[in-house]
């Protein structure tokens, strides 16, 4: 099973009705299971520089197949993966992605959301997986 | 004038319907004026290595303002700009990657299409121009 | 369906045992249908220089689901796609790397081999392939 | 002496029947003593992110010739060599890599395994090594 176009737009979709709810303009970014771009789109007024961390999240938390500030943890100052942010061409392990998965568990990929504080890009993302179903 | 999330969406979806209906999976990128990803969209079943071809193409036709076939011109043995293609990081120089423009004449960004042959590309990428009006 | 590392070493093994046969000396790599590695070998002997090779026509194979020749058409002096090898961060576009697909027509992943003269290494390929039956 | 085929694949054996008995799926890379690909299979299951690593580990072991945990040591705050983690194109410097020598204390190269916690990638790194005899 792969994410579908369709699956993607219905994450994107709810993923901008909660960033316009909380009045903040983010890109997110949807990866499929095997970490590849299936669909991407930015807000009117979303920064320029979130493009990049809005993918890099994505990419995060597709590889690793769990949320971008679990990967965080392991790279915090006394954590077991020193420098593992700097692995697979430079992560993202701030808050803002997630893994997406089946209802039968199947992974499917993930999202990345970028634009507002991390907590507002945490609270869009979560709005975003929400919209799988 | 930027060009809208509104608007990269209707581009898209105009570039899909025609995709569909001449029966190939594309992928399909629109940037700003800036060169800058606005949005992006792989259809179920198109290449992997079509998504970077895509993007690339976009770019290709965002930084210089034209079709990516013409900047394929000053590429062209004999041409006036040999190895143009391996500027701003290697460019897309076949066809696939249009520029997108306003009724006012303002510059808006470009669009790129990958996954058919080059001919269903440039088809699709025409068709997805007209869905910015 | 995920091409399994079973399978992935059912792959170099048959390859493996064509290029000894033929008396040469070569890198293996396979990767699966996201184009993520999945197993690699390089036989005693092998050019360094070749495990790149390898890498990048099982990529190339990979990202277009097709022999890395037939995408080198594309590319060739009046082809439709001119600098399309610039793409995917560079492609290799001769032969020696074929996609890897189920019984039941599933794209599993690809093949990529390096180390002899072309015709060894597309020999080779076509060997290791006949290994994931 | 080189390390041969035949020695990396009982090393990458003797790494993943570890990595079964403690019920974790891991990537195993196996670098020669030129730092160069010996061998690599990922274990069904294994994550994505891990290949880079375990990539990463083996190389770092490899061009130091030490465990990528003490190359850390250097790296650490307060450490002789800061900023050493980002030499060599980013090397990794948590466990999980080891260097190979043989009986009589040649260097023969490296292995890296990533995939589960940093202490069961040391421990499988290590039954690795024991493949080696």
């Amino acid at each position: 099973m792969q994410i579908s176009v369709h699956q993607a737009r219905s994450i994107i979709a709810a993923g901008e009705a909660r960033a316009q709810a909380i009045g903040v303009a983010v890109n997110i970014a949807v990866l499929d299971a095997g970490a590849q771009l299936k669909a991407f789109s930015r807000m009117d007024g979303a920064l320029l520089g979130s493009i990049d961390i809005a993918l890099g999240k994505a990419k995060t938390a597709a590889l690793f197949q769990m949320a971008t500030e679990t990967v965080g943890e392991f790279c915090k100052p006394g954590g077991g993966s020193p420098g593992l942010e700097q692995t697979n061409g430079v992560l993202v392990v701030f808050g803002g992605g997630l893994p997406l998965t089946a209802p039968d568990g199947t992974f499917l990929g993930a999202v990345g959301v970028s634009g507002g504080a991390v907590a507002q890009d945490m609270d869009v993302a979560q709005a975003a997986v929400s919209g799988l179903d």
